[in-house]
């Protein structure tokens, strides 16, 4: 496995594998590479001849209060995962080198990402389109691989290179689980013990909504509500949304017809933690 | 040559060619094309194998009280010159294919978009930036040609490009001028008569403050200050803006020492005319 760092070896790299006719998949990554991360680089793998994985946390989507500085870095463990699991390349670029003095492009993606954590979390989304466009230019990929557990970001970046005419396939994939349901994330290393044990209830509460909206029950207002109850139910757990949305426009629905998105996220402790689900 | 209007197809031929190992040139316009377009296009013909020219009066870059609709169009004209110039392909894109009813990425660029023309023209280079990032995607260029009299937009698309680490070559090209030293400009059609006689005096300012600096004036407002007099001599002409910069980073200049740039923006009637000199 190859590990690049600057940014026209990777340029010349990608350009070098298309012209022997080798089709690129991609996954972004900020590192900290769990199993979610790791069913990314399989479906990669599967899916096309080199698969290159980047790692780099990524400083303009982390808003002044955010976790930046403590967000868990470890390069070596993290090329060991990627390079078992499939990795031909991993591409770990210096952030001054990505926003050098001079920097100045913004993107700004509207209402998709005007919603949900873009409500609470300002100019995340921005971050994340700006470093995902520089990606796709510095990679050139033919695919890349998002986890539906940043359901927002999925519709983002598709909404980008919509409207940007970017050649590259999104390929969303499964949210995967720990054994008793938490959703996998790097932030699940924050958690003590008696938070770990809280942080259950945000699957259990997207399970009873499904379960809600499969006993043909209405009204968004009412699910709201029963999953407020259920995860207020818990002292440890501080609500920031529950959103009942269309899964691809991300706007709120004003009756339970299916398809149907539950988003949540939620505060335990420090840690922030998001969790979703889609009812189709 | 091959006429192209919809965007996949454009997209599978840069593709194609691409494939077949062939280098692409791209010339972005507004139609209208005129000497300047053409020596973008024989430029290019001569350093790629096949010459794209995109002919698309692109809404977003101007202001609602602009000449979006007065501005001329005739794709059978442009078609014929530009054929005749060299170009293997004319890309006419339909406006509601470029920015479809759920549109909403902005692009926006910082301090090289502020001052100059970004001054009095609120959101152009936004404009400008979106369509080419667009065109870049659609057309995948390995080197594409604009004209030095757009000096701000040059700057603009070369911040764009190096920002968002995009695989393309910029060039800029040479301003193209009448006989009697006006620039050309798909604006000069609207001059009237007499207004094409005031319209002379723009080049002539020009050539002017070189000489001015030439002979080891120091004071840019001393500059600005003769160059003003004289293009006000003319009452037909309302000046906008007289600047001197440097010729990359656009920032005015506190002496007179060179490399530097005179640009200018001037109303003759109704018609908004700009012109510049680089002096090295």
């Amino acid at each position: 496995m190859k590990i690049i760092r600057q940014l026209p070896e990777m340029q010349a790299y990608a350009e070098q594998q298309r012209a022997l006719g080798k089709t690129l998949g991609f996954v972004p990554t900020m590192g900290a590479l769990h199993e979610g991360h790791l069913s990314l680089i399989h479906r990669a793998k599967k899916e096309n001849h080199q698969v290159i994985v980047s790692i780099f946390v990524n400083p303009t989507q982390f808003g002044v209060n955010e976790d930046f500085d403590q967000y868990p870095r470890n390069l070596e463990a993290d090329s060991a995962l990627a390079k078992e699991a499939g990795a031909d390349v991993i591409f770990s670029p210096i952030a001054s080198d990505m926003y050098p003095a001079h920097f100045s492009t913004r993107i700004t993606m509207g209402t998709i990402a005007e919603g949900l954590c873009g409500k609470y979390r300002s100019g995340h989304f921005d971050g994340v389109a700006i470093v995902v466009n520089k990606l796709f230019h510095l990679v050139n990929p033919h695919r890349a691989y998002f986890g539906q557990k940043d359901a927002q970001q999925v519709q983002v970046i598709r909404q980008m290179v919509a409207d940007l005419n970017m050649r590259v396939e999104i390929i969303a994939c499964p949210i995967i689980r720990e054994a008793d349901g938490l959703a996998m994330s790097s932030r699940n290393a924050y958690l003590s013990e008696k938070e770990r044990v809280s942080a259950r209830l945000l699957n259990q509460a997207l399970l009873k909504g499904c379960q809600y909206i499969k006993e043909g029950h209405e009204n968004p207002q009412e699910l709201h509500q029963m999953m407020k109850e259920f995860l207020e139910s818990d002292p440890q757990i501080q609500i920031q949304y529950i959103e009942i949305l269309h899964p691809t426009t991300l706007e709120p629905v004003s009756t339970l017809k299916t398809p149907l998105m539950i988003a949540l996220a939620v505060f335990i402790g420090n840690t922030r933690l998001i969790d979703n689900t889609i009812i189709d």
